[in-house]
Formats: C-alpha cells, structure tokens, sequence
C-alpha cells in the first residue's frame, strides 16, 4: 500500500509521468506552528539539478499545501500537499512499453498489475520520494520544534571512497566516555563533526567546495560528506563515472541526537525494524545496518555490551554499539545506521538485453539521469527517519496510563 | 504493537515468565492442510538445547492448536497457538530489576514503560520468536503446498570465520546464466547446494559433524552452516567463546526459490522493506542486505544491472545482483538477502556496570544462555521471510481485476 | 484518522474553507476503465444547488484526476482527486470563533484540537463528502463492471411524510418467493420498483416532478424518492420548513443487488458493521438498521428465520428479513439498509445560546444552508456503500487457497 | 479481520467446538492495576445459565490470564485470555453440515470460505463473545479508574414490551436542564435511573425479581431491565415464547456517563461510527441509533439542537437530543444509544427450507438454546463500548502536540 506510519500517517500518490506528486499527511497533533516554507525548504534540498553532476532535469518542485494549515498552525486535520510534474517528456521513456530496462521495475510492473505504462515502473520513479520529503520536512519540524530531536545524514562512502577512518564510526574511543550520549565525536579543523553537523552546514560545505575545479566546466558540487577532502574525491570518481555514461552507488549514514527514550515496540514494531522498513523502502536501496552493524558480529558480548554510566541525564549507555537501541526501544542515545544505495540503473552505456517479447537488442538509454543520486540520499534518509520518530513518538504517548 | 502483516495477519504474545508464549494467525486461506506436526517441527528446530553449545535451557515446547483447524484442514478461522512456558526460575534474574544488564532491553522496557518488572524487557526474550516460527511454519506450509515455495537459511560466518568463496553468492558466475532464476549454483562434493539447500539437510549435516570432537565432550554440534569443514572450524570458535564465558555473533543468508513475480508494493511495502521491517525485528540483529548489499555500492551501474534473457519459464533476469526484486516487486528470480546478529548480551564475564540508582558494580550473569544464538536463527529467519510472502501473496491476490 | 477500508483504502482530505478537498484512492486493481467522467458524474449528483430546496452555495464540484490512470485504465497505483473549494465566503461563519453553533462541531472541534479555527469543524463541513462520492464513485463502476453489482438508494420519508406502504420493504410477499434475490418488488403504474430502481431514473423523476408548482417559483425539486406523490408532498413539507427558517430530517433506503455471496468477516468486520461504520461516518447520520431492523425485534423467529429454497442461481433465502447477510456475510441476496438523517443544524430561526466564554446571546445563522439535505444523501449513501463492498470483495479474493 | 481497534487492539479467536475461545488484548497503557477477577466478573455476567429463561449449557467460562500482567499491574505488553470449551457436544450440531439452518451462518460460511465444517458457522456462535467481553473488562476497569467513565446497558424493550415512556429518553425534560451532562433523569420508587444505574444494580434487581412466579418453577430470571414491573411482563413474554419453542427479540440502551470531551476523529471515525461498527458486529443484532436516532428524522433543526449553556464543568450542550458528540466527536455529555436484537435463529419449531442439494425437508433444531439473548446482551454491549472507548482516549492522547 501507499501508507507508511501507524498515527502518523503518511500517504504518497503520484507517478513521474501524471499531473504530479503529493501526499496526505494524517494523525499529525494539532496546533504547532508549521509553513508551506518548512516543507519547500526540504523539497529544495531533494530536488535534482542542484549541481553538474545530477540529472539536469529542471523541475522547481513548488509545493502546494491544499489543506491542514491555518494562520501558519496545523488543525490537527490532513495535509494534503501537491507538487505538479512540469517537466514531462514522455517519448525519453517511450522504448520501456518494448524493452523491459535492467535493473528497472518496468518488468516487475508488468508481472504485478498486467499493465504495461507509458511510464514504465511509475511509481517508482525517484520522484515519489517528493512525498517522502514532504512528509518527513513537517515530522523534523514537530519533532525539533517539541523534543529537541536533530536529524542529519551525510554520505559516507561512494563506490569505494570512503570517509577517512577519522571520521567514522567506531564506538570505541576515548572521546567517547567524556561524550555520553554521543556516539563519536571526532574533532577536524576545530568541528566537533557527529555532534554539531547539520544538514545545512553539510549543503552549504557542498557548495563551498564547487569551487573546485573537478569538472573544468566550473560546475558546482554538492557532494554532503562532511569532509572537504573525501568529498572532492568522491565528487571526481562522480566525474569519471559520468563521463563513461555509467553510474555509481554508495553508502548514508544517518544520525539522531535527542531521541527520547522509550520509543518503539517490542518485537514487530522495534524502532529499528521501523527504520529498517522505511530505509529500504527508498528506491535504489541494498542494505541497512545500526549500530555496530555487519561488522558488530565479529565483536565478542564482552565487547560489544554498552556497559551503563550515570550522568547528568541519568543513566545511559557509555558507548553505543546498539546504535542508540536495546530491545528495539531507544535508550535516549544517539540513533546511528548507515544505508546502502547501489548504482542507479540508467546508464547511457549500451545494454545487451532482450525486449518483453524476448527479441535480443542493445538498449541506449536517452532519458535523463543522475551518475549517482547518493549526494541527494541523505535528505531522503533523514526524512523517512522523522517520519518514524514522529510516529514513535505518537505512539509512545499512548502507553503511559 | 504485537501484530505483523496485512492480510496473514499475526499476533504475537507472552513474556518468558509469564504463562506461556503463544500467537494467533488471522487471515488464513480456508481449507488448505494444516497439522499440528507442521507446526512443532519447525518449532523443534528452533528449541534451545539442541547441542552442548547452545542453552541448556530445558524446555519441550510442545504446541497446542486451539483454534482454525478442524479435520486437518484450515478453516479460515484464526489459528491460535500456545506453547506452555515450563522452565521458569525467575530467581536466576532476580538482579535485573536492580541493575539494567548491559546489552538488554531491562533499561529501556523501564524506560517505555515504567514498570520494572521481575522478568526485565520480557517480551525481548528469546522465546518470543517461538510466535515467529509458529506462525512462519504455518505460511511456509502455504508456501510450499499451493505455489511450490521453498525457503532456506543458513549460517554464512560466526566471528570472523565465514564461507569461503566457492560458497558465496557472486551473481556473476557463467552457471548462472544456464541456471536462471537460481542465484547461485556450486558444486561440492556434487551437490547443488543453493539450489538444492534445504532445512532439513542443513540440521541433518549439522548432526553429522557432530561427530567431530570439537570440545572433547563427544557432544553434538548444529550449526547450519553448508560447509562440513567450515562447520567445524565455527564450531571450534563456538566452543572457544563458550570456555571464555563470551558470546559471539554472525551472519545468516536466506534464499528463497520459486516466488511468484509480481510480490510486494511500490514505494513503502515494498518486498524488500517488508522483509528488512521483520529480519530487523528479530531480537539480536543489526543489519539486514539484499541482493548485492553492501558491497553493491561500489559496483558501476553497468555491472550491476541484471541483463533479461528469455527462459523457459518466461522473462527473466540473467544474473541476480538485485536480489529478486526490481522497484521492490518480486522478478521470479531467487530472494536473497543476508541478516547480521550480534554477539548476544548475556555473558558469563564480569561486566562493569551501574545499576537503576547509579551504584557502580560488577554484573556477573547466572542464568541460562547461549554464548552464540546464530546456529537457532535460520529457523527464524525463514520463518519470517515465511510470514512476509505469504502476506504479500495474499495481496496480490487483490491486484489483478 | 482520515482513511477507510483495508484493501480498497481511502484517505480524503480538505476542510470547507482551504484551497480544496479531495482523496487518495489505494489498492484499486489495475487495468480496469475509469474516466474522469465516471467520478464527475457522481459528484455532479452531490453536487448542491441542484433544485431551489437545497444550499444555493454554487460550486462546479470539477474533479481534477492527478494520478493513477492512463490511456482511460487504472494503473493500480493511488488515484488522487482533487477539486477546489471555489466559492469561500469565511465571513459567513466569522461568528463560530465566538459562538460554538448548536449541532455544529465547532465546540468538539476546540474540545478535540485546542484549536478555534475560523472555519469551525471545518471537517465537518459537507463538502467533506466530496472525497466519499468520488471514491464512491470509482468503487461503483469496479463492482457494476466486474460483477454486475449495482447500488442504488433513495430517500423513504422527510419528517413524518413517509412512502406508503405498498412502496416499503415488508419481506413477506408472495412476489418475493419468484423473485429469489430481490428482497422485494412492487408494481407501481407499470414499474417494479425496487427491482429496476436505478439512480438515474431517481434523479430524472425528481426532475420530472419539478414542475408541480411547490413553491410557485417555477423551481424544480429533486427528491429522489421513487414514488411521485409521496415525493411532491416531501417537497412541499421542506418548502415550508424553509419558509419557516427551519430544517427537517428524513431517512434514506439503499439496496445493492447482484453481491455476491461470502463477501464480510466473522467477527468485527461483519459486512453489517462496515456498513453501519460507514453509513455512520456520514455527517449528519443518527441511526443505522438493516434487513429486519428495529422493528424485527418484535419478530418470533419462526416469523423472522428466512428458509431456504432452491434457485437456478442455488441456494437462496426465500424471503430477506435477514437483510442480505448471515453471521455477517453476504447471502447473494439483495443488502438492504436504512439510514436516519436528523434536520441540520444551521438554521434561519434565531437560537438562545451562549459563546465559548459562557456570555448569554441569540445565535442568528447568516451562511447558506440546505433547509432539508436528506435528497443529496443517496449518492452519499450509495457512495459509502460501494466503497465497502469493494474493500469486502477485494478482502475475499485472499480467502480461497 | 478478527481484530478491532487501532492502539487497543483486540484480537479474538476460537469457535464453539475447538479447545476454546480468547483473545488477545494489545496496546494496554503499563502500570494500571488489573486482575483475573476483574474480567471474571463482567464474563460471569455474560455466561448463559444464569436464569432458566437463557440456554442450559452450562460452561464455567474460567478464564486464565496466560501473558501480560505482573504483580497486579499490566506490563504494556499484550494480555492473552483463554477459556477453555468444557461442554462440546458436537453430534447437537451435525445436521447442518447437511442442511444449512436458517437464519444461521451455516449458509454463508460455507459461500466464504468453502468449507462446510461440523461446527457450521462456528465463530459465528455466541461463545465468540466471551473475547469481547474479557477485552471489554479490561478496558472498562482502566476508563473507570483513569478517567471515572461508566458504561451501563440495560434491556429497553423484548418484543412489543417496552419500558414505559417515563423510563424512556426524550431529551426534553425539564430537569435535565437542571442535571446537565446527564440526557435523563427519572425518579422510580426514589431512584434516579439512569444517572445511578449500574450494571451491578440491574444485575440484583434481576435476581430479585426472580422470585416472581413466571414459570411454576420457582426459577431465577434476569431480564436487566431497571423497572421491575416491565421486567415481570418481559420475563412471561420470554416464559410463553419459550414454551410455544419460538424465540424473540429485543433491543437494548446504553449510557456513557464522564466520557471527557474530544473523543472520536473527524470524516471516518467519528465516535459513533466507531460504535455503530463495534455495536453491529455483536451477533444477531439488526440496528444502531444514538441520540436521537430515527424519531429525530421527524424533528426541526430549531428542536433538535441542543443550545449550550455554562455549566460548573464547562460549557455543555443543555439538552442531548445529538446522544454525546458533535460531528463526530464527544462534548463530555452522556453518550447513549440503543441496539436492536432479532429474534434468535435457533428455535424448537419444525422449519421447512431446504438441504444443501437442494432436498426440501422440515429442520427440528435439537441444540441448545436461549429463546431469548437480550437480557444477556447488555454485558456485551457495555464491553464493546468500552473497548470503542479506550481506543479513542489512546488516539486523543495523540493528539496534543
């Protein structure tokens, strides 16, 4: 179905090709102060176009709240927000009612609802995740604005350029002890990276580092990797991934700071299952892991149980290899998970193939397309992480009697 | 909440000190065969007690059926179950409602709910994926009998001791584009071992090596892992961690062969976000990845994009690095994914700690554990994977008009 | 929460006095024929203004479709609909910041949401049935084209001017015993009623009878009640509550022939109670009963029990005191239901009441309103109706192996 | 779908002839005291064989909390209920596997599902009911001690014995302007009925009139209906149906006193929808009306809407023709409604209808039954409010920001 949230609830309509995108948002509290601006503002950051390296697809992704606000507070009603397609051009895809593309889900469309579109897959266009955005802009500003909770993700890793060492994750350090609460907290250049970045400072580092000359065309780079180094490598394997008309993937990591404790369910609901879900449910995911994560199983229980401390907060984890949770329920630590986005499929590189009818062809793809959408991952990560927090929250205000 | 599917609706209950554990399936198609037997075998292979490296936990988990069947048929009824808790020594934890053990859920459950119960984060124990395989035996039955389903799991590493390559999926290999729709094929000792894996074989090879004297008790070791001699050197680690008082985690793949095309739902439902939504609720995981994971974030687009060939069986992807969906629809292709666990929380080793009022203290565990909980969880994973399917089987079923 | 059904989802959205209203239809089938038209047809019947008895609001009601058709097919992805409020007077209602109206939603609305919007329970509004018709609409045409269903309901009395008798369900007549699946048909100069009932004969009658001189404006009255002279003395009885400032309610009789047998759950989710769930959700509704209703409680149940006879369609009740359904699940014979609407609230007439701070006043009600609004019910009626079944037909296509 | 509510989730199971019936209570607030007795009690009142009028099977109906509670307190965690089957005569039942009973779900189940089973329609059975009311208890026990909430439901009328008009809801009476909040007040013998009325009292005043010589036999009867000279002519009505093998129905009222302002959700979950939906999915009922209900069809707007005045508590509607809400939502005055109950289907008398081939033949039902359920139906309409009741309270908790 199109709905994601249990009281919080999110529901998303629209393919690349119709009149537009938008969702409704329902179960959101009554009477916090929120604007059309609050959710543009998000949409700003997913909108493609924002540097030489994205798909040049020029859309300006102006969003239209129809319903739920007055006086610039919520009525506890519906939000219904709309964003018109403006930029259609259907014959790019026209091959797609032939030719099944690799690594696309116009096949699976098929095989599901027996329809074969003019837009393929629609729904699975990068342009659903607009819903998303907008879903997850009003759920960070409720959540920032009530509780404090600061959401930011940056890109880590693309194709195998990574943060430096420094930068990452360990759940180890000396730092650490001194910083409960925190889960790594690195100093570069005088920034206390982990605990002070914000998806703003991260934009705006991007930009800054679009003065570098990776392209020869001047062309601005937006890259959210906290470190200007990694990010102008990464910004020029993009280049060379660009300029042999293939794509490449790489790897989000997202981070939460003042979760309250207590949200979540046990079992089918754990808070990170929900993340899980709502990760993995953007497109042109492959993995996701929390805390310590693919590598915490090589770690002995004497390693890798967070022993407890007392602090001025009260009582908490020392160190943070549950990644912010323990038996599903967060701990009031910082929530950390890392998601995978594999090279998205368009490719302008000819494609040996065959078409529905099973005709052996070479597909070139002419449509338009990002080399690497991971730079534009993080808001998405960030929002689908606000709409389960939200709804978390919601659902924890239930459970007190 | 407790409950998990949309139409193979299940309701999971019971805390390991309570009465029982147990379940309830709504949903279920009428009139298909259902025993009893279906149920406790698979329940069987997920007991503790197993073999000397597990916990002695004795408990016989016996199911009863009290409800939906009638004359070994479904009546389309919901199925409640109960598995009668028969082993209870409360005082081996009576610490914990003084001390939150580090790694569990008794912190935050306190946190949640503000209750401090005699038997901590009880619904986080072990025993409430009883309900999970209960309930995944049932959908596998479902499976297998009326669409030819067939799901598998297997141990992939424990600490650093993993498959070798020969064993693992590459998605790449020239066998694969004879054998399509399969994900893999090696040979060993002439066998095909993922297409012809199955459950069975995998507890069956695991009693073999038990032979092996890995801890000179001449006691059985299952550890569901494909490879003999892999088998043993992760056996011998086990038993290392064992003698440690330590715990020790690891890796186990699913495949599952023969789904129908056209599962799963564009954007949140997809069937990928499904399954991460229930391997991530799975008590003890940290990381859930399909297809490629990972590692696919460093493949160009143009190695990664799954080619169509032409089959027998219709249109299909020659090589699998998607894992089996493609815009989160099920291709027809093998499902692959891997679920990380982590080493579990109970240790015998004294742990530096504070309790619930900040006296610093040092935590020595008595009760009953596992150093290494891996080798019980493919039973589990399956079981969930299960449970996943068939709901979106039966949500299709309202697709087509 | 703003959303109904569980296969066939629909969330609406909108208050009377934002840029619009409208809904998110999910889980329709795909590739089934839906225009524009389809929807707008039903709306038009909603629409107000339609004979000089009702609110001379004027609105076009244009329903726009933003997604989920193509080349005139369902896609199987959400439909969104909108259609924008285009005649917003909030002076009309400035007063409700003060006053809570009587019969409004304006005192639960602050009671509820903390909030004294300008336009009151903006909810509430009719206009909210917008979002139902349409997503009625959409549900009518699936069930007519696909199996034959049609829904048609009518209005049985105003105030105490009530069909005769020969015009009610009785249950018992000997016609009813030949006409197995018709819940009963009466001959009315040359018409079998409730047999060939169709909503556009209810509406094209109505046009007829308007050129009874009722107000001696030359207006014309849109009743929908199927018998002319029953229908001309309701109009004349709201032409004077009219005159008299006042208003009067009535109630609406809906039939749905060609169900098919088996569709409702055991339990909660009886066919009977989603309709009274949704027949309730109505504004404006006070009372639900179907088949027998309140008056079969003074039955004997050798009176009430129908017996089965045989059919060249099988087995069928021979008469339908029982109203369509048993044990919550439909017969295959004809569902029938009453639905009781109470005078609306807005009135002409002055009214003693007090504001939100308790200050004593006479509440005179200077914005548009209908006199009587139970002849624009039925295509509500039939709308909520539709929307059920379809979400029941869809939830059975999972119940078969 | 065997599940009701959205945060208090109940989940219900079993039929009349497997090991037994329960359910499963999720979303439960942790930390309020509750009890075995304290669901005991409200399923003893539910338990046929209270009287000689009601079924003779005789079922202890002990019920066993298996999950959920500790120490007197619920842990948050789900509640699992079981009541075992202790009286199963299955041969009672075996002819309609043969010949589908009219008035029964014999018919319809086998249309569902497919299945023609020797327990017939077995959720169909009154014994589902004992789910409802053990999660009815539990939520009656929270809205009582949290929020002071009272739900009582007596037996308005069986047949054409009704309570006489001073007994009866008119929402016009002088004195309920003086007793805001109430909607009646009459003084019988120096009672306030309906303010003081409680289930235990209408309990007693059953057993007391027990002693009434309706059957020669010296037999106990509880009619719960609060005036004990109707209450006699209902029992001889219920004695004379009994003795002539027929049986009769009836209808019931309820009353929600305290329920706080703000409950209910705009457009599809309006309070009363929620209740119609949980009213009409009780066995054997065929209507729903609040408030007003069908008389108020024949009312003006100018009657019908309750003006408000300044109370000590607030502003409050003056009179309570609307039944508690306000387009959907509660104003914190008394909630009431009524339910109709046909005749039950089983009776003594020869019926003739036919078998499932087809084959006329004349049914004599030998299995046990009530000539009359509605003295038992209050109970259960009192649990089925209650759960409405705390579910909407768990969402209204979610609806501050």
């Amino acid at each position: 179905m199109s709905s994601f949230g249990r009281v919080y609830r999110v529901t998303t309509w629209g393919e690349s090709h119709c009149a537009g995108v938008g969702c409704v948002l329902d179960g959101l509290p009554a009477g916090f102060p929120l604007s059309r601006d609050d959710i543009q503002q998000q949409l700003s950051r997913r909108r493609p176009g924002q540097s030489s390296l994205t798909t040049p697809r020029q859309e300006a992704d102006e969003v239209e709240v129809l319903s739920g606000l007055q006086d610039g507070l919520t009525l506890g009603t519906p939000v219904a927000l709309l964003v018109r397609n403006t930029d259609i051009r259907p014959q790019d895809y026209k091959d797609m009612t032939e030719v099944p593309r690799p690594g696309h889900a116009d096949f699976t469309y098929v095989a599901k609802y027996g329809i074969n579109s003019k837009s393929g897959g629609g729904r699975a266009s990068a342009r659903e995740t607009i819903g998303r955005v907008a879903a997850g802009a009003v759920a960070r500003k409720y959540l920032k604005d009530k509780l404090g909770v600061e959401i930011v993700a940056w890109v880590e890793s693309i194709g195998h350029i990574s943060l430096s060492s420094e930068f990452q994750w360990t759940g180890l350090s000396e730092e650490m002890v001194d910083t409960l609460g925190s889960f790594a907290m690195y100093s570069h250049e005088g920034r206390n990276y982990y605990r002070d970045l914000t998806g703003n400072w991260l934009d705006d580092q991007g930009q800054r580092t679009g003065a570098v000359p990776t392209s020869g065309e001047g062309s601005t780079i937006l890259m959210r990797c906290p470190d200007p180094t990694t990010a102008i490598q990464m910004a020029e394997l993009v280049q060379e991934v660009k300029a042999a008309k293939d794509s490449i993937g790489g790897i989000v990591r997202c981070v939460v700071r003042n979760a309250p404790a207590g949200l979540g369910e046990p079992c089918f609901d754990k808070l990170p299952a929900l993340l899980a879900h709502a990760m993995i449910s953007i497109p042109a995911t492959k993995g996701f892991e929390f805390g310590s994560g693919f590598e915490g199983t090589k770690m002995r229980g004497s390693q890798h149980n967070d022993p407890f401390v007392m602090t001025e907060k009260g009582l908490q984890p020392a160190t943070n290899h549950a990644g912010g949770t323990l038996g599903g329920i967060s701990t009031g630590a910082q929530i950390t998970f890392r998601v995978a986005f594999k090279p998205v499929s368009t490719i302008g590189l000819p494609q040996e193939t065959v078409s529905f009818s099973g005709e052996k062809l070479v597909l070139e793809a002419k449509g338009r397309h990002d080399p690497c959408v991971v730079p534009r991952a993080p808001v998405i990560v960030e929002s689908m992480a606000a709409m389960v927090l939200l709804d978390a929250h919601l659902m924890q205000c239930t459970r007190h009697s």
